[in-house]
């Protein structure tokens, strides 16, 4: 039996495979997992188009289901792991959930929600940036590349 | 036949509506309508507690709701009336459907959108606020007076 490292790179991983699932539906390509005592409750891809709804961001869904999961709507024991630093309506969302840990992939300088005062989330939220950064920023630009 | 006046206080008052059902469940007083062509093509109130989960305020669900019945998700020509001033989340929102207006009835001074630098919300949306506001507050503060 191969032991799995939960690592940071390993669920980050995770939320990758969904940004790619995205990428081939010609979705913008952004993933996220939310993750409960190293479990991951949640995974869910960018569905702006598919939906034709804006509020169907990765973090959007993977917040309604991890919810869901859980059966209670704070999610303060858990993590969120995105590909890409979530914008202001997902980390309003994510400030609601009381969630424990935002970790993301990429920064998004233009739609971030860091550049933002008063802060959107919460200051007991943990927040870290840059797992796999690299990966989760190239699959970004290569989707719009390809839209040239 | 009556012929109905299409003003700002018509439209908060069905906004005012959904506030009063989403009371009548227990839920926090906040309703929404969004109107286009002087049509109310959606309507919703805060359901998070009857759905467990943060992400269903009254705006993201009347948001959803308009794109699906235009079939589209850009709301350009439409008007969004709460009765609340919308959370970071739900301008985040407001701003990726790039809506036209946001008219709200109550300033929310500790979670609402205006606060937030850069602003939220794109320049081109036109604000307006203060509609109806004693009634759109006093709901509000009769249910938390109620839980007391």
């Amino acid at each position: 039996m191969t032991k799995i490292n939960f690592s940071d790179e390993y669920f980050m991983r995770q939320a990758l495979n969904e940004a790619q699932i995205a990428f081939q539906k010609d979705e913008i390509p952004v993933g996220a997992v939310v993750v409960c005592n190293k479990q991951i409750i949640s995974r869910a891809h960018n569905l702006t188009e598919t939906l034709n709804d804006v509020t169907a961001h990765a973090e959007m869904l993977a917040i309604t289901a991890a919810a869901e999961f859980l059966g209670g709507k704070y999610l303060n024991e858990c993590t969120l792991y995105v590909t890409l630093e979530p914008c202001t309506m997902c980390a309003g969302a994510l400030s609601w959930s009381q969630i424990g840990n935002i970790t993301f992939g990429a920064s998004d300088d233009k739609r971030g929600f860091l550049r933002h005062t008063p802060p959107i989330i919460h200051p007991k939220t943990i927040i870290k940036k840059g797992i796999l950064e690299l990966e989760c920023s190239d699959i970004v630009k290569n989707f719009f590349k390809n839209k040239r």
